[in-house]
């Protein structure tokens, strides 16, 4: 039998245990059914953690590094300031465990509720891929005649050509794969230097792919598009700032926190991938069983695709679809199944083999 | 008899020269029925005066200074190279005249179609104001290495307490006069030397306005609540880059570019304020009548206010929203009427005082 897949699991705060424990019986159904296994070490890290111990991500780097993959639920309570464990766990993890991409599929799923009037799902499927180590990110910055009428404040974003390419050449492999068209998103007429060195790569690496047809938006003129003619898009690429913003716009789009996820992808081997819904800790219905884990279950299956589990990527992705299409609503007392029912009614499509 | 007003006008490219047309036609009916003039001095600027004499801002400044107002029709052509016209005339303008305070009014007008599901003119009734003069728009940033692999782009964000004052102050004031609820959008966590100043400033500011409410949303959590929650904002003050990228934002929710409008406002009376709709030039469609005047007759009546004529403004806006909500579509062949029979229309509810 081959070796089992060492995965950390991170539930977190909030909601993040609860929405985590579905994917992870979604993950035995997956197991069980396409037989392959993992190797489970759940590692406590957020709020709670940090609250009792002071510890951020310095405490845990160790566990998670020889991992082949990280599951990891939400992180945020309103007890902790805001930017502490922002700063000192999620970006300080995308630092130095290189993730480089941030991979945010924006799909509308059929039977999913969007607030875009017409939207229907066949216009909507696309990848969004943000740089996830750089820019504005890099947290460079400072005040001069800081507390007086002069105070000056300076922000800087920082862009490596190295940088840029590893998520820009990342991005036509994707496009290659899907409908062949990648989409800079930048502001290249006001942020000129970090825009040319963008546009540069995106132009020396197109010769590389011919057969990907190359495009350009403005990050303000995205606004418009991403709503009204998603159908344009097939795998957009911009800066880590940028994407930050235009991927909520995303999940907007495809119905709502509830059901996007993203991947966090070390792209060189150098250290493990991270997958996560991008919904927050929402301690307010913390325990409530109404957070759809849907998203969680979806960042599972972006985890087995990343390890190579294709065919068991698909269905736990086909299930969730599935289980989706059937609900109310996508959270709350009106989703009409609670947190762990949602988790199971997938489970069981995947272990049937019905999804 | 009361002096005339001086305004400026740049009917510029595509389009521009259409939707001013239409504004200058309404001005023309508020000043029957309102009983003050205006003297107007037209003024070529744009992409064919570029063409044709290399000309920027620095050919117009002067004529423009000592005007009471500047109404703006829009620039752009696919000719001139991107960046350039945005830069040489647009910023420079917004540089030099002052025009601290980009103001959108981000308001759904009554039988005007949004795209955002279930969405109705009660929930949305805000102002964004957009700091317009610094922050990642002043255009610094260098790369070292350029052209190499190594190459590596700065960009910075500068941001001082007097620039952003003063726009706090205006929405403070703003919100004073409406439902005094102000909102900073930013992104604190990430930014932080930036953030920190423009929380600063809005806590020192707050205390000299304790009937308004203060909230705070990062920009990409903006994404979410503008178009599910617009009622949430009352006045919202952000950045020039965010408010580049919400405000449009804002249109998509308001019905598109064709009713959104703009006022870039100088704080100080140094210089003249400019008004303009927020669309581009437009040239695919130029010349052909299909453009909406809305945006640009809707400036007019930002203009008017700011010039005082406060009853004018209200029928000019009034008139407006009353043909907007009778037309078939926004724009285009299906708009039910010519650019022209759009503009004659609401010069004729204005100077009947029907509206
Ligand atoms: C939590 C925060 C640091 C993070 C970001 O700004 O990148 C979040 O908004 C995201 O998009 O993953
Ligand atoms: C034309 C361009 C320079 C401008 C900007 O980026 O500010 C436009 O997008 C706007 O919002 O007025």
């Amino acid at each position: 039998m081959t070796q089992p897949y060492s995965i950390a699991v991170l539930p977190g705060d909030g909601i993040g245990p609860e929405v985590v424990g579905c994917a992870l019986e979604v993950l035995d159904a997956a197991e069980a059914r396409y037989g392959f296994r993992t190797e489970r070490s759940e590692v406590a890290a957020g709020a709670n953690r940090y609250l009792e111990t002071g510890e951020l991500f310095d405490a845990v780097d160790a566990r998670l590094r020889d991992k082949d993959a990280i599951l990891f639920g939400s992180m945020g309570d309103p007890r902790v300031a805001p930017g502490i464990l922002e700063r000192g766990f999620i970006l300080e993890m995308r630092q130095r465990f290189q993730q480089a991409a941030n991979v945010r599929p924006v799909r509308l799923y059929p039977g999913v509720p969007t607030p875009i009037a017409g939207l229907t799902p066949e216009r909507c499927e696309m990848v969004i891929v943000r740089e996830n180590t750089e820019g504005a990110y890099v947290g460079r910055g400072s005040t001069v005649h800081a507390g007086t009428p002069n105070a000056v404040a300076m922000q800087e974003s920082l862009n490596t050509r190295a940088g840029i390419e590893r998520v820009v050449d990342f991005s036509f492999r994707l496009a290659l794969g899907r409908r062949r068209r990648l989409t800079l998103c930048h502001k290249t007429n006001i942020l000129v230097a970090a825009g040319q060195l963008w546009q540069e790569v995106v132009e020396d690496l197109a010769s590389l792919y011919p057969e990907v047809e190359v495009d350009y938006v403005h990050v303000d003129a995205m606004c418009f598009h991403l709503p009204l003619a998603p159908e344009r898009f097939d795998v957009v690429v911009t800066d880590n700032l940028f994407g930050d913003i235009i991927t909520d716009l995303g999940a907007v789009i495809q119905g709502g926190l509830g059901v996007a996820t993203s991947a966090n992808l070390n792209l060189d081997g150098s250290a493990p991938s991270m997958f996560e819904a991008i919904h927050g800790s929402a301690p307010d219905i913390a325990g409530k069983g109404w957070a759809n884990p849907s998203g969680a279950v979806l960042s599972l299956a972006l985890m087995l695709g990343h390890l190579g589990e294709g065919e068991a990527a698909r269905a736990v992705e086909a299930a969730t679809v599935e289980v989706l299409g059937g609900l109310p609503a996508l959270a709350g007392a009106e989703m009409g199944a609670t947190t762990a029912e949602v988790g199971t009614r997938i489970a069981e499509l995947v272990r049937s083999g019905e999804a």
